[in-house]
């Protein structure tokens, strides 16, 4: 007998810290103590066996149960997700691991893994019948946001902060959305989003739809799970900014461990910061259970200089409970690491992708990942929105269209 | 009975002029008439439905049968292909066409289509032994070729003209790659390169190993006719440089035809060049069965700046052939029609990429093109790679982190 699977097993929302259910209306927060709900699905009801994702597409819907969507004719068809996981021998051996994998999210349809929660919220904003939605971003979200609203037919103001990559900035107003450029930080921008979706009844995505928007991350750890044919790495290092990203892996490992497609999650997840902005880093390593925010994230790594992030304290929790860490990498090694990626592998990111792997460098050198052990890194964003980190001139010769001009350059390379 | 398929059909090489034939060596041109040389596979003995396709790799080696490797151990794993074919129905309203897509290969690994013969020729010189290639490049070819060496851990020369925009140049510095930038057009590159191959040895991919190269571009053509659910569409319109990627996507056509995965093949073949650098849509234009090499190319569109292509009189007689066109736009309507595509579908492309999409258009209003007809557009680049082309003010607001500031400013937005 067939039977035809619900779009969706989405069933209500629950707050994370008292417990309060809710319909799965577009509230943001708890109504009783402020803190954040998560969309709760019908497991026990969801029968999915690896068999049953041959046929489906490749992007983030193959996992349409675990999604809060209800009608999938809502779906803003970017074909976003299902990025490769490549396995890094290279770079392994440079590094000293011999499993060693990139999720590799430079390749979503606007460049970076915030397609997932973007494509996942603006779908559901349709689903609202909301007309205008926005976001505050670092840069990455905007553009994600921006091409949504696109397809959609959605008007779209994204708030940044005024110093984010023109790369980025192009991008998003090639889109045609509203980029309401703030002069100061990304929490400035964050605040003044928030009093945007009071003042004007904008739909800010990660802020008043936040519970749909941050399903749409989970699907990375999904993908890492379907790729490694339903095993589970010993570790995952997730980019932490907001921690969004990394509470959402964790939920999506619990999710398929709850459903039966993977046995015995035992990965330990591992939060990467930038040593210029690195609230949660700070406070893992002095072992306090809270973060302090940092006032001037002050980093090139500006995709992830969120200096108050919102889900610190999860990130927190949660690096202990799986047995794992938060650390921070200096822009310098950053810089090194973009290029090692580059040069190994032929995998060309933006600084928040490389502090992962920068990471698994220095926990490797600390004894802290056993060369035998399995670790995917995510690689979360592009290379081309941050060019300007790249020199070009130590591998740029110039020369005349002659063949002597050809014949002295390359002579002058290989004495070099 | 289960019959265990071949990596590859591929059995000799045979002149695109005199017939003459030859083993599947590294040989680039005819030894008779130094004309192209193609790849003959054993059509007979490929047995594909559509229901092979199911289990197989979501990259261009899905298609094995029909590519030039004979090991699956020498491909490199970047995950080229298989790129999202988009149903544009915003584009198509704006443009009076009911089934336009764009075939999306901004996304690949090194974000263009040169990945699908960079992947293949480069696997190939790993078959053949070598330790150093290189190609000659606008740009895209650079990329994916350094990437591809760094994956494969070969040394890699890349030539491309000076002019070559520089997020392009530091993608490549990024992989790791020497960068010859030649002071002359892609043709005087080009020249160079032939003579770096005589007198280095080094495998220029584009040159030395030629044939086996263009084999990937046909990848294009058998994911739109998966991707249609093995229908043909009325029209395909393709940009044009050197041409080979027009030519490779006909080949891939008709092998798909003779294999009886499609019948009845009269898809009609469009050639999409720049008003700057056009010989070939010149030459179509006046009946002429050979093209004038453009000298000094003039357009923004560098990507398919080639002013001498190798491809143009192929291409000249396949659009006549298939009941196709050969035609160019202007670089003021190319710059238009990027942020068409981005605004109405979030899909952001180079100038390269945007031809297509321009091309249909203009055959729209000039009536050759039907509103019912299914038309896919081969959105070849990524627009990251030339930011510069976007003006930002536009769209950029600058505000102080404060409320009062975000309310004017969005009221001065909503009364423009």
């Amino acid at each position: 007998m067939s039977v035809k699977t619900k779009q969706s097993y989405a069933t209500f929302m629950k707050c994370r810290e008292c417990s309060a259910e809710y319909p799965l209306t577009r509230l943001a927060i708890c109504n009783e103590c402020f803190a954040p709900v998560d969309i709760i699905y019908d497991y026990d009801s969801i029968s999915l066996k690896p068999f049953d994702f041959h046929n489906r597409p490749q992007n983030i819907w193959r996992y349409k149960e675990l999604l809060p969507l209800n009608n999938n004719k809502n779906i803003i068809d970017l074909n976003v997700g299902y990025t490769p996981l490549i396995k890094c021998k290279n770079l392994g051996e440079i590094l000293g691991l011999k499993n060693l994998y990139i999720k590799n999210d430079s390749v979503n349809p606007t460049f970076s893994f915030k397609d997932r929660p973007a494509n996942v919220a603006v779908s559901k904003a349709i689903e609202f019948g909301d007309k205008v939605i926005g976001c505050a971003s670092t840069g990455n979200l905007a553009g994600a946001v921006a091409a949504q609203a696109a397809k959609a037919r959605l008007n779209c103001y994204v708030l940044t902060p005024l110093n984010t990559e023109i790369g980025k900035l192009s991008q998003v107003a090639a889109y045609g959305a509203n980029i309401i450029g703030v002069n100061g930080t990304y929490d400035d921008a964050n605040r003044l989003a928030v009093l945007a979706s009071e003042e004007f009844g904008w739909n800010i995505v990660n802020v008043t739809s936040r519970p749909y928007y941050v399903e749409g991350s989970k699907t990375m750890a999904f993908e890492i799970l379907e790729q490694l044919n339903w095993q589970t790495p010993d570790q995952i290092i997730i980019p932490v900014a907001s921690g969004a990203l990394f509470c959402a892996i964790n939920r999506g490992l619990n999710q398929f461990e709850q459903i039966g497609l993977i046995n015995n999650n035992k990965v330990k997840l591992n939060g990467a910061q930038a040593s210029g902005c690195s609230p949660i880093s700070t406070a893992f390593k002095n072992n306090q259970k809270n973060i302090t925010p940092v006032e001037k994230p002050d980093t090139l790594a500006k995709s992830i200089a969120i200096g108050d992030p919102g889900d610190g304290d999860y990130v927190l929790a949660l690096s202990k409970l799986t047995n794992g860490r938060v650390d921070d990498v200096s822009d310098s090694q950053i810089t090194e690491v973009i290029k090692l990626i580059a040069k190994y592998e032929g995998i060309f990111t933006e600084p928040a992708g490389a502090v992962t792997v920068a990471m698994a460098q220095n926990m490797v050198k600390n004894g802290q990942l056993d060369s035998d052990e399995t670790v995917v890194c995510c690689v979360t964003g592009n290379g081309l929105k941050t060019t300007e980190l790249i020199d070009i001139n130590k591998n740029l010769f110039k020369i005349s269209p002659s063949l002597d001009s050809l014949i002295d350059t390359v002579g002058g390379i290989n004495n070099a």
